[in-house]
């Protein structure tokens, strides 16, 4: 087939209560590979279908970003509407369209926003319990919040990185956080975080250190120090999968502009 | 045992979707059911759980009361905990108190508060799909408010009524809905019942045909006809159970103050 092949842009939603993660693992149930295949079943053809990033096993996502080339898809509304016909009601493709030749959803990206959703209640509340860190014991909100001022600017953030199972431990482990904002809510807490990018488990062992300064456990003064160590030893425990949500991932708007046809 | 029992009421949250209800069935895995066992095996006794009313399969819970009566539990707190433990976390325990020994959940009640939760969107929220009915087409939110405003006040709700499996046809079905507010939502639409207590699937019916009424297929000026005609085939079709929260159960005041011991 000598059709040129055209690149598809799909923003997607999944609740991660199931799954092993965003990405493909031999036994494992991913997202990734569910897409795929219903995607590829529906066009025809295999397709390749690249995600902004992986989320973890429990991780939720509101706004994953995910690529694919293929034969030129007639109708992309019917499209959409064949995929979530076809798809688990825990994955839901929110928006479908033509993207430009050289969108690439991991590597155009130039930041992402996750939340992170804690429940403080003395019980948890059951419509909760898949979707937030339940804590019975109380924390301290205003320790919370000046720690977790200590977390934005660029900084080597190796200290917070878990190894990656794929990935070599030789990259580069300095990002920037734009914004860690600590959103109080009914019962809880929402920790929202934005920057250009994220090493693996770095959120979830910042929030770990985090409660555990705030539950009195350490002192705010240690961040500084545990970041320069650049040894994940230093740090706290990762907080659990089930409370985070990849929101959105950003891209320049020139890499979404589509190109003339 | 010659020990005085003594009366504890209940503050029962659950998430419906894995049950066959509230209550106890030959061959169901029951919420009341579930409770009254793990509450039998911590006091070493049969104890006898009623509920306020029961909720269908699907049907969620937020303020479901309950009593039983027993031997005297020494740690109410501690008691409330080990239940907890003892739960799926589906079920929670939210309050556990002494009540007075003419307190029952059920005839007791002079009032209940039920919410119904609309998600109106093309595509269905993968968060939502368990708790929302979802609708993809738009409904008509100011005729919804009008259409529901004639249900308010005190009427025979025959029509509005399906047969109980249990109870017999013949029961009074005049009841009084003190309030039924749409609240809208960023992406959909709450109502919010408030009576002196509701038939068998009676909020669901209603739910059913309001939304018949604001999808154009019926005219509101046929709410008075039905509730007149005390005919159930002429009401509208219920509407699905997950969306459905029984979020508060009203006794007065002089049945929750404790008796002098």
């Amino acid at each position: 087939m000598n059709e040129k092949l055209l690149n598809y842009k799909l923003i997607i939603s999944y609740d991660g209560t199931r799954y092993c993660g965003w990405q493909i693992q031999k036994n494992g149930n991913s997202i990734q590979q569910i897409i795929q295949d219903i995607a590829s079943m529906l066009v025809h053809n295999q397709v390749n279908l690249i995600g902004s990033g992986r989320t973890d096993a429990g991780v939720h996502a509101s706004g994953q970003v995910a690529n694919f080339h293929s034969i030129r898809i007639p109708d992309l509304y019917r499209f959409r509407g064949s995929l979530n016909a076809l798809l688990p009601p825990d994955i839901r493709i929110l928006g479908l369209e033509e993207a430009p030749d050289q969108f690439h959803a991991r590597y155009s990206s130039i930041g992402k926003e996750y939340h992170y959703h804690i429940h403080l209640a003395k019980v948890q509340n059951p419509f909760k319990r898949l979707y937030c860190l339940h804590l019975k014991e109380k924390i301290d909100l205003s320790i919370l919040k000046e720690a977790a001022s200590l977390f934005i600017g660029t900084h080597d953030f190796t200290s917070f990185a878990n190894e990656s199972h794929t990935g070599t431990a030789s990259y580069d482990s300095i990002r920037t956080i734009k914004r860690l904002d600590i959103i109080e809510q009914p019962e809880g807490v929402r920790l929202e975080f934005e920057g250009d990018g994220f090493l693996y488990k770095m959120i979830r062992n910042i929030v770990g250190t985090l409660l555990e300064i705030a539950a009195g456990k350490r002192a705010q003064e240690e961040i500084p120090i545990i970041l320069s160590a650049k040894d994940r030893r230093m740090a706290g425990q990762a907080a659990p999968p089930l409370g985070l949500f990849l929101m959105k991932v950003h891209y320049l708007k020139t890499c979404l502009e589509s190109s003339i046809r």
